[in-house]
């Protein structure tokens, strides 16, 4: 049994999903395990993991924007979510509400030298930012 | 230490949570680890895994109908969510949200032959789409 | 390669979140690994684990709102959610919805005896009753 751990640097473009399945996939390869544990995790509080379908672009349209529906930033209209914390601009306080609802970290079991994703399960980064940023996820993988 | 995996076959019957504790705990028993971590895969876009209280079905209706407030289905209402992605029906894109809501994965320490599980707590699948389905949660557990 | 496991207790003040980071933290230095998979899992159905700021008081009183908002009591109020499984009072069912929204886990990968935690990044309990608990999580780390 032996451990293997790395870092992923993603760039993202601003609110929305971005797919990164396939620089996962790779770095586990590289490990030359059978059968293990593969965990992500990602490094801050404005920005999130999320596994959802890869097949459609619409999809990750539409998810962003239930999550503005969901967790509105502060417009200022009578009866709309207000927010004490607003001094990083009206798009902070709403990322870290989001960052909450999907969260930091995913776990896959490795069997048979495959990760258990389903056929349309991608693994994405998801930035509740405006504007762009460089994201880490660490990755740490046990197995054999 | 050592690392065992399977996958188990849930049988939905539409919208709601299905409970399967009994069958992880069986199955966890079968590999006679004292001390051990077990993660739970659950390998679609349009279910999740949910951990929640297993005394009444109330419960279970509540968090169902909560889960239809929160992410909409798209009526066609003035001011209602609209879904770009409706191509498989209006259940579809609520039900990829909701999946995000709630996550793919747990992961659950075995200490002293026992999981962690609270008094109250069970395992669900949580199942988005209307019609009922066939959804397959792999399992993993290292320990010894 | 081996494990460790233990169980902290956290006194609750009521519906906000409670910060345990530096107490994890010590937990995992006794343990004395380099590398490793650290698990946190809240053994209750009406409380959750959560990774935020942990700088400004303000966020988590925002956060506090959100999740008053997003998964409402019942109020009575035309159009409001209402709850079937009311007899445990009005906090009762919303805490076991939020619960659902935040999970009972997190896995944080260890590398180089530190755990992946980015700068602002902070353990919560999430209590969701309005009342004071003391709520357990149970620990697990496997490394060496």
């Amino acid at each position: 049994m032996r451990q293997a751990t790395d870092r992923l640097s993603i760039q993202t473009r601003g609110k929305g999903l971005t797919e990164f399945t396939r620089a996962v996939w790779a770095w586990v390869d590289q490990q030359g395990m059978e059968t293990g544990l593969l965990t992500l995790w990602c490094a801050h509080t404005s920005a999130s993991l999320a596994v959802t379908e890869n097949a459609s672009p619409e999809v990750l349209v539409d998810i962003a924007d239930a999550f503005e529906r969901l967790v509105p930033e502060d417009r200022g209209q009578a009866g709309a979510q207000r927010y004490i914390h607003s001094l990083e601009g009206p798009d902070d306080m709403p990322s870290h509400i989001r960052t909450l609802l999907t969260g930091p970290q995913l776990t896959i079991p490795l069997a048979e030298g495959r990760l258990a994703l389903g056929t349309w399960q991608g693994i994405f980064l998801f930035e509740h930012r405006t504007r762009p940023h460089r994201r880490e996820v660490a990755l740490h993988l046990i197995g054999e």
